[in-house]
């Protein structure tokens, strides 16, 4: 290994075990009995931290004129009939000769060459392990050269024979209501739904910790509208000198690096193809950095044309640089077209469209904005973590305030004197935030305990207190104390918080 | 069809209608092709009130120390044998002998007889059809006297051929992660866990909409605790004063109706057997009430002793009376005693123990609080909705403030004349509530709209609104129009929340 990839990789095993401990991440479950790969639980830390998150970026969708659905995990067969994904979705496995291990062979050629292979067909992924020469990791042996699919659906019954999956993705789910939206909207585009929920992949081999999951939570946003609508939509005034970190296919083949653009100077050069598009990358941005995803860490990378699926007319990933993985996918920003609406309609018999003001029907195009909650949960505890070592002495998880899964800690100085029971009416004075109560040990230790999962401020109740009604708040990061009056304890943590 | 039960499937038809079209709840789904029994999506409307319930449900969780983790939806078999589902969680089924149809033999005599007979054995289920001469509700026809089991679990694979079981329950996973608990708690008793999450369970034939369904979210808490602990437990001194409404299996065997009766009565009159469980009754009641079901609606039944589980040491269910449903079970309260614990411990071959201060060491025993989100969901907008005819001309859901899924509407006076600018100084000043921004028809008929999902204010820009920086705030029920500063709105508008 190189330095690098070593030192990536030690990253990796210290974060995995630091959040196990903090009681951020348990697994992969069931721990207790015999672990299966792919499946992961949120500790006792880590729920209330990914409860944040999503109600960050459900803030972030709602105050966009977005309105959210929950949609069964489980659904019938016909349904993935329609949208494709009982036929193509699946993963190449190519088998070793000598060791009969199975391998992913498009993340294999990934992993061995650098060369992004998701969407090679059977030939290309042979000729390329043919080319490349690559052979088994484990035990150095030839592969056969014979791809096999494995689907990833999940199958159960419902009934007594009623074929069902455990649904694979969000998104699928969101078109079906598409009725009901006319009706909500009262018909007028554009319709903005979102879903965040669990979805169901059976991979070969899940690896990479909470990046890649047999059972993760998606978020993802649709967009429905008319093709006049992508070319003028007036949300875009408002966004439109954001600068973004755009990467653009040309860039990439000409091995330029990514640079800061407006999204009026994109429109311009033609980086990107019509103004609702460049608001949902611009939305997808305002999504990550809200969640405290730090803007340098980001960039934008336009798929390459042959990456695409077949009726996306435009796509871009945006990616965020962790120190245990680099440069990894986070949000990916599709227009689909009106393909999916149309397979529904076909599959369902029913008509799906609109009908504008002046008489025309249509079947709208979309526009969407797809991630896995599971990702920036884990990027934002890798770019913690690797800010943890703010001095030699104390081991801190920066998390921004509005993630921070435990907001206060409340300690009496000691366990008695009447401390303990000052410090519960301090709790109810503030119960609004999430706090964690802890009377043992010496605050030195107190504080060690909490700067390690990431709590901002933490409140020493003294024996001044008994007499002044007055508390030290400290700062995480900045170790500045405060005295305040518990009177205004709640107020002054309010605007710190906001 | 007596006029009363008549009267109720009037309701319940009215209702399942008045959800669909009002965007609360859609289905069964997929309704765009063909629907099964028991799956049903939160609509537009509908979502944003389950996440509000949600989150009123976790805020009593949390502020009582309780704390949430996230375990996965699909899990291995071994972890269903060790808890007893896969032996015995399964419905009786009857088949008809003439039509063929197929009917839940517990669920038939208790909706023939009133009798509840979810815990009689195969032989028990026999005798009670013959005995009552129950016939097939279809076809009149005589049932076949035989009695088979049909898994309620829904199976799938994961890898190759590991099977696996969507869980039917949250309650069992939650005590997976055991060992994590004593290292976070740092051994001290109680502690104190919960999940919201998905559950489910392939009924024959799931009927009453969102009671019965075949995907469906529970909240679920457990506390580990010790048999002393029990008997004294601290946190009961501040809810002992409480009067809860009970109905002992005394007072129902009596024909006696339920009481107010303090927890100190109950436990003086050896009602409820220890402080702890009493405590627990008391937050199952806390955890309703704040989500707003109406304190005159709920009432405690004690299971009688041939209705609970073996391993049960005493159940309790919080009722809750609906027009739709009558008295439907939404909360049940078990003292589960030492036996998942064990059973995990058993097969997992692992020690999961805790060990006190004084180096005793012993399988701690869990009190459960179990519910589906969805009952509660239900009946929230079962109780609104029977009062929605406010006066002859005006229909109101009156939700409750914190339940109510869009918070203020936001109406422009007219389309012109800037107050649509105007309108959106509003909504930027107001941003931290969910808003909902109408400008088309009358203003009569947009309060309408909102009067019909529940908004509990609306706010209209008229001309004087451009002079004097004021709207008008309208309340839903009362009708009192208050004319307020946009300055001033968002403060006003967190005191009417809070």
């Amino acid at each position: 290994m190189s330095g690098k990839v070593e030192q990536k990789k030690n990253f990796q095993l210290d974060l995995a075990k630091y959040l196990s401990e903090k009681d951020f991440i348990y697994g992969p479950e069931p721990e207790l009995y015999t672990p299966v790969a792919g499946f992961y639980s949120y500790g006792l830390v880590g729920k209330a931290m990914k409860n944040n998150l999503e109600g960050a970026i459900r803030q972030v969708f709602v105050q966009n004129g977005f309105f959210e659905m929950e949609f069964p995990l489980i659904t019938p067969e016909i349904i993935w009939e329609a949208s494709g994904h009982l036929k193509g979705f699946n993963d190449p496995i190519i088998i070793c000769s000598k060791c009969k291990s199975s391998f992913r062979a498009d993340k294999l050629i990934e992993e061995q060459t650098g060369v992004a292979a998701d969407h090679f067909d059977n030939g290309k992924l042979i000729d390329t392990i043919k080319e490349k020469e690559i052979n088994c990791p484990s035990c150095k042996g030839r592969f056969n050269l014979d791809i096999q699919r494995q689907s990833l659906m999940m199958k159960t019954i419902i009934g007594k024979d009623t074929v069902a999956y455990n649904r694979p993705e969000t998104a699928t789910t969101t078109y079906l209501p598409f009725k009901h939206y006319v009706n909500f909207f009262r018909g007028k585009l554009p319709f903005t739904v979102f879903q965040i929920g669990k979805a169901f992949r059976n991979e070969i081999s899940p690896r990479q910790h909470l990046l890649r999951q047999r059972e993760f939570t998606q978020a993802e946003s649709q967009m429905f509208l008319s093709k006049e609508m992508k070319i003028t939509f007036p949300p875009f005034e408002s966004a439109k000198k954001t600068e973004l970190p755009l990467w653009t296919e040309e860039m990439q083949k000409s091995d330029k690096k990514w640079a800061m653009i407006s999204l009026e100077d994109a429109m311009k050069k033609k980086y990107l193809k019509n103004q609702a598009y460049a608001w949902n990358l611009w939305l997808s941005f305002e999504i990550m950095t809200n969640a405290g995803i730090p803007k340098e860490k980001i960039r934008f990378r336009q798929h390459h044309s042959d990456e695409r699926a077949f009726y996306s007319d435009d796509t871009w990933d945006l990616e965020v640089e962790l120190n245990s993985f680099g440069w990894v996918e986070m949000v990916g920003i599709s227009d689909r077209t009106n393909y999916d609406l149309s397979q529904h309609a076909k599959f369902s018999k029913q008509e799906l469209t609109v009908r504008t003001e002046d008489g025309k029907v249509f079947v709208p195009d979309v526009i969407e904005i797809a991630f896995g909650v599971d990702r920036p949960f884990y990027a934002l505890l890798d770019l913690a973590f690797s800010r943890r070592d703010i001095d030699a002495k104390r081991t801190v998880l920066s998390l921004p305030n509005k993630i921070a899964p435990i907001q206060v800690g409340v300690f009496p100085l000691i366990k008695k004197d009447g401390l303990p029971e000052k410090a519960k009416e301090v709790l109810a004075a503030i119960k609004e935030f999430r706090t964690y109560y802890d009377e043992s040990g010496s605050i030195g230790k107190r504080y060690s305990r909490l700067d390690a999962i990431g709590v901002p401020y933490c409140i020493t109740i003294d024996h001044d207190t008994l007499k002044d009604n007055a508390v030290t708040v400290r700062e995480r990061d900045s170790l500045k104390q405060d005295r305040i009056k518990i009177a205004e304890l709640a107020e002054t943590l309010r605007k710190r918080f906001a």
